[in-house]
């Protein structure tokens, strides 16, 4: 059986809401997001860096949300989260799968070290004011694709996993404004979904 | 015929070297890597934040180096550069596939920013520090997985072309050690391609 590495208010919770969402059973192993669980030797014999998500197959042990995402949906159940080659929707899928971590979670990140992590005298307010631009920049143009639209290439689809799970933090840190009003929306509909919610307060 | 939006130094080079490599006919816009090219009207009016790569085709405008890839593979060309999903080696593919964008570039645009865009008077050398620290970490794993190997999966592919093309870019900015000898002469395996060649010294 699949079983996943876990951390709260980590990307691991994108795991999570994908498996609920595919219906897919899973084991779990669930650590603080704290240094005694994911700098462990135990979870750094899994991941060197002690990150989450991994995900392990049997013998496979494999790192990063977006790699798990495609390997959950490739070869165990599609659930019709993820538009054939030919569709005329997979480019823009494609696409917005890959936003994600190139353009919105690199400034969330630094966010979240500058305002949570870091004890308040490391803080650094030019590199938090930085991070908070970028992100509010990275966010227009999701805004403007998302007009006329309940998700990002019309119906769910794992992309909404990925970079629907980057908008809720982006919003969660406060960089979703109130102009953004499809964004805003969009928002909403991720955290009103059933399984988005057993993601995001599981412990 | 695939257009190419391009500037030097860019993630815009992976694609030159994907496209060489796979031998497809491209038209390319050579654009400068400045604010006069890529935030022009013309240029916004396909990517909103001004980046590139952006790749056309036909009516289709595409963004994100890892989606204009995959797009080049499975609409294209595959080249053998991604192995089936049923290959023992697709999970891995996908896993070093994200790594780039997820653990290496973050760190990497930081010093980048730090070291060579910001003036002198507005660089933060705490920030450059923290960036370079945290990218010689990320760095450790990708040097041990390449032990015995030549590539990332064994044979080249477009995982390659995507982490490759940031470990060349790390190693250029310093944060490649002596010690990690695997990932040295695996930046100089790629750095011999000629394709590669072709791509990083477009102007």
């Amino acid at each position: 059986m699949l079983k996943l590495h876990f951390a709260p208010n980590s990307r691991a919770g994108r795991i999570v809401w994908l498996l609920e969402e595919l219906g897919l059973e899973y084991e779990i192993n669930k650590m603080a997001f704290h240094p005694k669980d994911l700098k462990s030797d135990a979870h750094r014999d899994r991941h060197p860096l002690g990150r989450v998500p991994v995900l392990e197959d049997g013998d496979l042990v494999l790192w990063e949300s977006g790699a798990i995402v495609e390997y959950i949906l490739e070869r165990f159940e599609n659930g019709g989260l993820k538009p054939p080659v030919d569709d005329s929707r997979w480019p823009k899928y494609q696409q917005w799968f890959h936003y994600c971590e190139g353009m919105v979670m690199p400034p969330v990140n630094t966010i979240v070290v500058q305002t949570i992590l870091l004890p308040p005298d490391r803080r650094d307010e030019t590199a938090l004011k930085q991070a908070q631009k970028l992100l509010t920049r990275a966010l227009a143009p999701v805004d403007e694709a998302l007009a006329g639209k309940e998700y990002l290439i019309g119906d769910f689809s794992a992309a909404d996993v990925m970079l629907g799970h980057a908008c809720f933090m982006s919003n969660r840190v406060g960089c979703v404004t109130d102009e953004m009003t499809n964004l805003k929306g969009y928002v909403e509909r991720i955290a009103a979904r059933p399984h988005f919610q057993t993601a995001i307060t599981m412990q």
